[in-house]
């Protein structure tokens, strides 16, 4: 049916699983006809919201033309659309910040209610009814297990060639009924290539043929190419004393210019044969599968430029070989991601002193994007490492604070800060080595003497030394930053 | 030999993995005489100081006598004694504060350094050379592989009955050789009896007979009979509508008055068949062995009463039936953490509006225990619950703030609060409809208004209503408190 008509499926205050993780995957269709009624809902005073829970973030025909309407009461559990932000921010939308990969156990265990409408994005439907997946699986596999009704958008946009790349595992169950995951190599497939469906509960079928939101990638400039560097002399340097393997361990990385930089320096660099276990699949993993450095990729969905796309649509049958799509349990598994020894690199927006990250929140109130997966990865990853530019917006703010506005990822789970700078390592350290480390290392020089400045009044202050601070400045940076516009 | 002659074995400046975990199974005579010793240096003006590993907590006759004689210079990776924390924070003894099922995957992987000497207590020593464990084991499997030599205590005054009760577990390796752990029950065995020892290292065994550091509870009193009965109520209703099993899931309990108040008040109630899986098992779960509420309890060490103690020892074939010692990598692993679906409940010093909670410092600087386990089960576990009396020091403090002065626990990783005056369940809900429910439910009535002020005031500052904050009076509690002795 047309997407029109699907959209009046939907009934005002329901809660929509949706297919899309990372602006690929998503529904291109009925979000956009649903935000088209309730605009004229809104036109005659009417109010209408649903809840929407996705894999990830989608794309503004999904999370931005329905935040325009103010369509959306609650969302959960990753957005990265600036109206939808927006809405966050000034309070008219309920947000909900999980980690990726507890939202399925959310879903399933009934912490969250229940879930009226899955709305699915898949490349084609068989015979037998079961679903070719499209270009993320994200949590398609438990939306369409718990939603009362089901509409699914074929997109005839997505390549053929997708099918057979995907590995959905039924596997899955709640405790005390959990078996072991029976992955060892991020190669190894446990599942089936398409996603099971429950016709009856199908209630429309809409078809589409548009493209995912691929943005192009910023090319790595300087700031990225050497934080790129200092994260290969790390590997190197770990290599040469025995404490990673010289194929490294499997590598996740975080979305962004930043993190596809430093997979870009990692192609140019010295390694071979190496492998990802990843959430998502960027510009730089696509080219390091090309030249040979990684052998293989396991991932829940891509995210690449319109020029990568079509490399991948153009060689879909070499890639299909080397990567495997999984539903993001899966691929955010702690199970698997301990197993495996994952080396997890993502983005931050601030780190403290003290190794505490905010990845989340700025200026402590207002909402970025999300955790994501980054605390999947971080928390139960080999080695959790996090990069940035050491300052942001032309210099005003310090990626170095005295204390993190927000915290995301404690002290106990990063092990790695990196900037332009350099690259702070604080394994085996305590909170004052690791200041003296960051500071030193990581911040921005113009920033460096204060922060060592707060850092010596702060031993000298009398008020412990463990992880010493003035309470009365921890959080001024952030406040002389709202009041001059300057960290 | 000895352990005046064993001490003289241990040089300066070196790095000594002892056992110890709560109190239980720590060496009890050479770290005494290595004080003795150290102390007759400093007499003369010599310093020596040595790096010191343990499992978790150890006693006065280790960490207190060594940090008495300023003996440590770096402790890792948890600590609870008196003169250890105030060493720590005046700043002369470094301590890390890592996650309890991390520290032997830092250990093997290198990224601590080089381990000298293993000093581990173990109740006997078979003919063939294999190791009867004491009452905790705790890294000592990682020890005795990981140190150039050991030192042997043989405690005679360890229960003999102890045999047989421990499951060491052989199959872990580094990645990318890791395999699934394959226990799907709390009391799968997938280990050996004895620890194995290469005799070739030992240069020492000393010969012992003293009782653990076995610390009386305090008997329950109101505030912890209030914090149980919520607890029992909330397990309860999640039974009643579908989301816990009668049988509740696998119980992972914190050491202290209160989380032991909460295991006598599970046993006072309706359910039955239950089963732990936890790092220390505390009085109230020995009497639910006792009692058959709980069938069967997976742990890493003891940590008992005298009278505890010595109901164990009495009846020590009926709790070997029931009881499973693990090393802690295993008793504390994600991947088992999460696939048992554990209830994790532990203490906390304080949390904020928004649901993060600090369970190590106080006023942001001095720390006091360690985050211990606590971080391996509230982040993989099924459901997170931290208790906490709503005030400490008569009242002065309150135990929910505007912002915490320390993070050890995100707002994604706490699922419930709860302390003498109600429940706050924070799954699904949005930072500010958390507010609300953590000051409705939780706080001291004598704190409400003022956090209810300050949350109203935070939304209308226009800073951000994803997690409204005034950054100039978030920590002013605490800076209140510093002083005035009153938050």
């Amino acid at each position: 049916m047309s997407a029109e008509a699907a959209a009046q499926l939907i009934p005002n205050g329901c809660t929509v699983g949706m297919s899309g993780f990372t602006g690929a995957g998503y529904p291109k269709a009925v979000p956009k006809a649903l935000a088209s009624r309730i605009e004229k809902l809104n036109e005659v005073g009417e109010r209408f919201k649903i809840n929407i829970w996705t894999g990830a973030s989608t794309a503004p025909e999904l999370d931005g033309e329905l935040a325009k309407v103010d369509g959306i009461n609650m969302r959960l559990p990753f957005q990265s659309d600036p109206i939808c932000r927006a809405k966050i921010n000034d309070g008219t939308m309920d947000y909900i910040d999980i980690h990726l990969s507890e939202v399925s156990q959310y879903a399933w265990s009934g912490f969250l209610g229940k879930m009226n409408i899955a709305l699915v994005e898949v490349s084609g439907i068989l015979e037998d009814g079961r679903l070719i997946p499209s270009s993320a699986i994200g949590n398609n596999k438990t939306w369409l297990e718990q939603a009362d009704h089901i509409i699914l958008e074929v997109n005839s946009g997505q390549s053929s060639g997708l099918e057979g790349m995907h590995d959905v595992y039924y596997g899955t169950a709640l405790p005390p009924n959990r078996k072991p995951i029976m992955i060892t190599n991020p190669t190894d497939r446990i599942g089936e290539k398409y996603l099971q469906c429950d016709l009856s509960k199908v209630i429309a079928v809409v078809e589409t043929n548009a493209p995912d939101r691929n943005s192009p990638f910023s090319a790595p400039d300087e700031v990225s190419h050497r934080i790129a560097g200092h994260i290969l002399d790390f590997f190197k340097r770990e290599i040469e004393i025995g404490r990673l393997p010289p194929e490294l361990l499997p590598i996740q990385s975080g979305v962004g210019n930043i993190p596809n930089a430093v997979l870009e320096g990692l192609d140019a660099g010295p390694f071979r044969n190496l492998t990802g276990f990843t959430e998502v699949i960027q510009d730089g993993m696509l080219k390091m599968l090309k030249s040979g450095t990684m052998t293989a990729v396991s991932s829940t969905a891509f995210s690449l430029s319109p020029a990568a796309m079509q490399e991948l649509n153009d060689n879909i049958d070499f890639y299909r070989e080397r990567i495997i799509l999984r539903q993001q349990d899966i691929s955010n598994h702690p199970e698997l991601i301990r197993r495996l020894g994952v080396i997890a690199m993502n983005g931050l927006i601030e780190a403290d002193i003290y190794g505490n990250v905010n990845s989340t929140h700025i200026m402590g109130s207002r909402m970025m994007n999300g955790i994501g997966g980054s605390g999947d990865f971080a928390r139960n990853g080999y080695l959790s490492i996090f990069v940035t530019p050491s300052t942001a917006k032309n210099g005003t703010i310090s990626a170095i604070v005295p204390m993190v506005s927000h915290v995301d990822h404690t002290e106990h789970d990063v092990k790695v800060v990196v900037t332009e700078y350099g690259l702070a390592d604080l394994r085996g350290l305590s909170p004052r080595q690791r200041a003296l480390k960051i500071i030193n290392n990581c911040a921005h020089p113009d920033f460096r003497p204060r922060l060592l400045d707060y850092f010596e009044r702060a031993c000298a202050s009398g008020r412990g030394m463990h992880t010493p601070h003035l309470l009365g400045e921890a959080l001024s940076w952030h406040q002389r930053y709202e009041e001059t516009g300057k960290m």
